[in-house]
């Protein structure tokens, strides 16, 4: 993750949560106390976002200490201290609840990513995610799918070209839609094709483009279609994805399969910070 | 919601997911294509943000139409049309993720607190949010809670005062966290306390507070201190709320019960964008 | 105050004054000369603002020493050295306009602010500040009334409902727009409703709002309002003060005084930062 | 005044005001309600601002209407209508606080600013201000300066050369320090120097400078300072100009005289917006 | 090109250049004075950024009328009217100077691009280009650069790999840096690896990577590498290429030609605005 | 060069290449890596921009170290090594191609200035430059040109009073456009006029201003329109300009020679980073 990017949104998030002053806090500490605290782990998952710990209290506090206790993308039970911190009082309970409802959304989607991954170990398939992300937080949201052993599908609408139903409606056909677009686009730039039948599928593995997305279909028709692609490009299987689903679809021979409930209903990973005042 | 920062959110969140470019859109269609559309619910649900989708997709067309079909707020089934949109196809597919993302997540907020809203409707107790909410997305989160049916909390450290145990722990008692506050403390903010036995409970509502947050207590705990408050404060239930849990707290007596499960696992409502090319 | 916004307030003001470079110090002094000063207030009053000089020069040299010589808050003479810098000349040159001129400011509302505290010191009625403050400044408004002795109204029109005159005749009656507010707003607000004569006066205390306000009355009117209410809410006298009227209304017996004129019209406090070249 | 500038400032200090939501006014009033209002004048003075009146409404309610009724600059007396408002009552209402207090503080500035000038008009003498404005308002500020008839001094440190005792100091002489800058600086910049003494003044008028400031001299040393510069530069007095000092400067002759106390310590005039809901 | 994008860096470049107001214009033209104005290409080009023109001026007019003589990528001769405009005559002036800035830029980029794809024209070898592009006009450069005919290498360090010395120096050998990318990286991004040599050729060849980067070879060495590659990747070549150079590396078959000439030496076209007034 | 603005404009312009992360780098070298790297010219040429490269590594790495070799505005040879750096590696390959360009950029400028004031260096004519700068990069073009031994024209339409033939043509004649700025322009800005012919320079020169702008006349006519200005302002000639051309108008006796190519279409100076992993 970029670290200017981070610190700016941490910063924009506490002013969010801070607005004008911290009233209780500021009310009851002096500006000097200090104090420690220990991040815990209160159920199991995989760990996500423990670089943020150190820039969100270091905005507050610029001396604050942070002694991280496990890795980043460390499986932990319930009860792992996660890290230390000592620093000013008023800097810790300020930034704690942002620090917290950041850690515990990415630490929620690897925890997830991880669990379908495991899934499907067995295959060379591998998930990834998809642009179904909350506005503001696609850094934070695609880097914890990574730590949670998936990949990246495209990050926004600049950097691939996806190809789906209403683009090829406007042209008449795949085969008219791939030509338009490789008569400009960079070079430097993957090509994806949405297919929903077996002859867009044929259709499109003709046309030398990097990724088939096979969408919708069920983990039968997505082996039919893996066979006909016969390794001309990469397939990915979309569409309602579950985490019982996705092992037929892997068993099917598909390359990726993308599922957006990575990161459009993430379960929260349970984390809290205990201050010793 | 201040439509100056629904704007300015808009914008950003365009911008991310946009970037330079939308690669495929601006090499498929003519800058003054135009289409229609339809959004529409694929599960049931209550339906909060409709005001979200004319400021979006006027950002990248400024006369973009939209004809809303249903009314924020309302309940509605799998299937049903919620509005209706003209408007250049360029702008309609480059708004249309960013959309839906922030639609799906308001309107599941939305959904899930109506359902635990009408799980206590028999009774005077009231379902508030908390500040677990995602940063940079504490105004549409707070403001789906109000659709379903909620009430907001604090909004931030600014706008309340809620005194818990580590402010309590470095003042020595509830007595003296409260006085301390009330020597400085805005006469338009209210003052709420954290109790974690009914001791504690019984010192907060002989300060004059406006509200005692009940932390972590069983149902019957909660009955007791309902009773040893005696309405002169308001007492909030706080703490690994479920939907199932909730009934027993209602019943206890309690006045808000405060669920941080509304926004931090959010199930996003499944809604769609069909266009007519 | 948000150290953050405190920060990003200075590093906006400062820029407004340097733009693109200081011409005149950049063209005489090294970029690596350094030499000390002194501020010093000019006249007598009470000091606020202090923590912003640190914050303003270290944008410009972060190594600059300042060392406070007074107190926040505290009282001082004509003459009083209020802190001694030492670092870049450069720095301490290009940042001293922006630093006078808020500092001078605080100053001035924190001592006008005290002089009408202590003019009404013998009763236990509080003055409190309006949103008649400057677009951009009123957390350093605000923060510099407490500092005076006085108290925060609301902060903005997101903290505290203030039911006035329009939003009554909107709905008919203050009963009518009372209710309506109740069912919606959160229990975390506090609610005050404007009244302009003894009958709305005694409305409004029927209906557990928590501030009545007296707009426009006479001291004579205030204290009927007052015993009309008798302590179901509090009350605040508003519309016109000054330093000679405030005491007839405080001896009248009402809760708070609001006055504009503590930030819309304020007289800088006159101090002056001295450098040994 | 840059109208880009004026907007974004606008944007900002609603959202200072606003916040998250107009809590009042959002329960009271529906989205789409309307109403009109009168912009008045509460005592006599000049007015200044007016353009500002449409923007930040406009904001809020793009379709507003605003009439005017007085012109920028004109001289009113308390109760004249200065302009009439038609738009969504919201908009009117959220909008009004931040109108006033901008409207006011330039109208007093034009207003105290006027004054000035008529009590010296017999004179080729004209007032100008200072940097001494506040942070985020200086093109407000220095613009209703010269809706009152006075000149802005230089904006910032990087639009005019001015060469202090500072400066001075560290190259040993005027005429170093001048050598210096002409050495380097742009030639569409002008150069002023402060002098304290008149030995100082002839050396500064034989060094082909555009300004010569004259710190803190009685009207006596400012007339023989005038008398030695003998129209090689322009003079101006500084240092602790009252409405009443300033006649004695106007008399001695000098070209220009600044005072902060038109901005540093402005009295807001009154103005009021009706709104007939 | 994002027009959220244009619109932000336009406004930006106008408060740059006219600051707190346009003080020539404002003080000799009324605020409504209207007038037309022909943009004129001053010499023989292709035009890039036509669109930029409306977005600009609509800036300061929101009613400007911008019409369009030729079309985006046209090749013009010297007098060519290129678009006529009628609007207030302040925003013509305004926004001129920043308007012409850019579109000079941008069609200097097109022109320059058009030429270098012209003299290899007989051949399929594209021209692409580089991040030798200026801070914060990436989207503009890049956009000017396919308007000239030329390809887009990638925007940044986000979009695609490029696997340089330092990276494999660092891994030990290109084989090992390639597979640490391949484990961790999207499906989604192409990976492009730097080769000095023909045994790095050779040895990335056989990696299955998207492009293969000859850097600062002669024809001949590319040529050979070429032949190796042998269609299993992209050929780019790179270095000090110049109008001259490029037709010897097209001969030689090459996929891409990489120059940052193209945008960090740019010579504007000569563009004028003309008012009538 | 105001350094808050050089942080700023470097954070957005590192964040402009890096985006959401710097793919290959982070893949490639662990966070902790470090490693030295050296700068160096690899052509002859003017350095202008030292004080860049510290600013921007240490955005990324705060504990970066960077020891200059040769001082800001040296003329040196190819090969010449301008800086050494010691840090983090993902630090030094993150920021390299931004440090570079803005670099490369800045050198060309003060490489191209040098060598017109070098043509000319017998006569005491100044090179000016223009406002014919790239959006966003005004301060470091124009700080650039002083490198170079050139003087800068005014910065914006904010900080002087350019009266061109729109603005004269508007008022009738040279004479009306200038009293009618003098009545209300600020006595620190100077005022320029362009003239196109002798009359024009006659009367302009008659009326004191500043500076007189001889637009696009020959050698012959400069000579014949400084001999009529006789010293009563400075004169500028300007249009077309280039480093042939500007030794006749040196001749000539004209005080000042803008020139937009030095900013318009500049030819990068080539520099380079070597890292050595």
């Amino acid at each position: 993750m970029n670290q200017l990017l981070v610190q700016q949104f941490l910063r924009q998030a506490l002013i969010e949560d801070i607005g004008m002053h911290d009233l209780t806090t500021e009310l009851i500490f002096a500006e000097d106390a200090q104090t420690h605290g220990v991040l815990r782990a209160k159920e199991a998952g995989r760990i996500a976002g423990l670089p943020i710990i150190k820039e969100a209290f270091q905005l507050l506090d610029p001396l604050v200490q942070v002694q991280l206790c496990v890795s980043e993308g460390e499986d932990v039970n319930a009860g792992t201290v996660l890290a230390k911190v000592f620093g000013k009082t008023r800097a810790l309970l300020s930034a704690e609840r942002v620090t917290l409802n950041l850690l515990q959304r990415m630490s929620g989607i690897a925890t997830q990513t991880h669990r379908w991954c495991e899934r499907i170990k067995e295959y060379p398939t591998q998930i990834v995610d998809t642009r179904k992300t909350l506005p503001g937080l696609r850094m934070f949201d695609k880097y914890a799918v990574t730590v949670g052993g998936g990949r990246n599908h495209r990050f926004g609408l600049y950097d691939a070209v996806l190809i789906k139903d209403n683009h090829i409606a406007a042209l008449g056909s795949i085969t008219a839609a791939v030509q338009r677009v490789k008569e400009r686009v960079s070079p430097f730039v993957k090509i994806e094709v949405e297919a929903e039948t077996l002859e867009q599928v044929a259709e499109a593995a003709s046309l030398s483009v990097d990724v088939i997305l096979l969408d919708n279909m069920t983990p039968e028709q997505v082996e039919a279609a893996v066979r006909l692609v016969d390794r001309r490009a990469l397939t990915e299987a979309s569409g309602g994805m579950t985490l019982q689903s996705v092992l037929f679809y892997a068993k099917a021979g598909v390359d990726l399969i993308s599922a957006g409930f990575l990161t459009h209903s993430v379960q929260a990973l349970d984390i809290s910070l205990d201050l010793f005042a």
